[in-house]
């Protein structure tokens, strides 16, 4: 869940009500459960524990008119997850967010990289 | 300089080169502190220790071309801080990012918001 500073470029986290937020860790874990179809997977794919990536999917399910990520509790998909109609909306309109929020502060990025210390050397 | 949840709207952070980033503590630890004029004041205003404040403004002002923020180290002002002229201008162009991004993801943030839950029940 703690997104990195490791890569260049902006982390935007939407704050949608008090204590209600959706941000660059949440995204990427609904990223993983889409391409994994686990949560589990998903979450070892980011080095969260198991409890951690399920507590979220938890209280993203619990905070939105329906359910973000649908678990299959038997069968041969026992375990599985995936995404719902409505998980994939929100994950869309985040990473559509983070694109536009991305082009519109380029010219800023730019000004703000030119007055860092070069660290080259 | 843990943003907090407790307002709607973005939290912006700039990852400048890999482990160099400004966010809404360092943004307001450095308005706090143009605004005071001390960073122990700053700090305080942001239930930050003293050494945490410090820790941030050196981080800064070594990443930096120049200081973000000067200290006098003796006289009448002993323990006082101000903003450079480069501390006033990162801050200028983070706000601008800000206020951009946040124009920029207005529609998006509608759409996220209808999408959840009824909480004022």
């Amino acid at each position: 869940m703690k997104p990195n500073n490791k890569t260049t470029g902006i982390r935007l986290r939407i704050v949608l009500q008090p204590d209600i937020a959706i941000g660059p860790g949440k995204a990427d874990l609904l990223e993983g459960i889409k391409k994994t179809g686990s949560i589990a997977a998903a979450g070892r794919q980011m080095h969260m524990s198991y409890k951690r990536a399920w507590t979220l999917v938890e209280s993203m399910n619990g905070c939105f008119k329906s359910p973000l990520v649908q678990t299959n509790r038997g069968g041969h998909k026992r375990g599985g997850a995936q995404l719902t109609q409505t998980g994939e909306r929100v994950l869309t309109i985040y990473r559509g967010m983070e694109l536009a929020s991305k082009k519109a502060i380029a010219k800023d990025m730019r000004s703000l990289r030119r007055l860092l210390a070069d660290m080259s050397q």
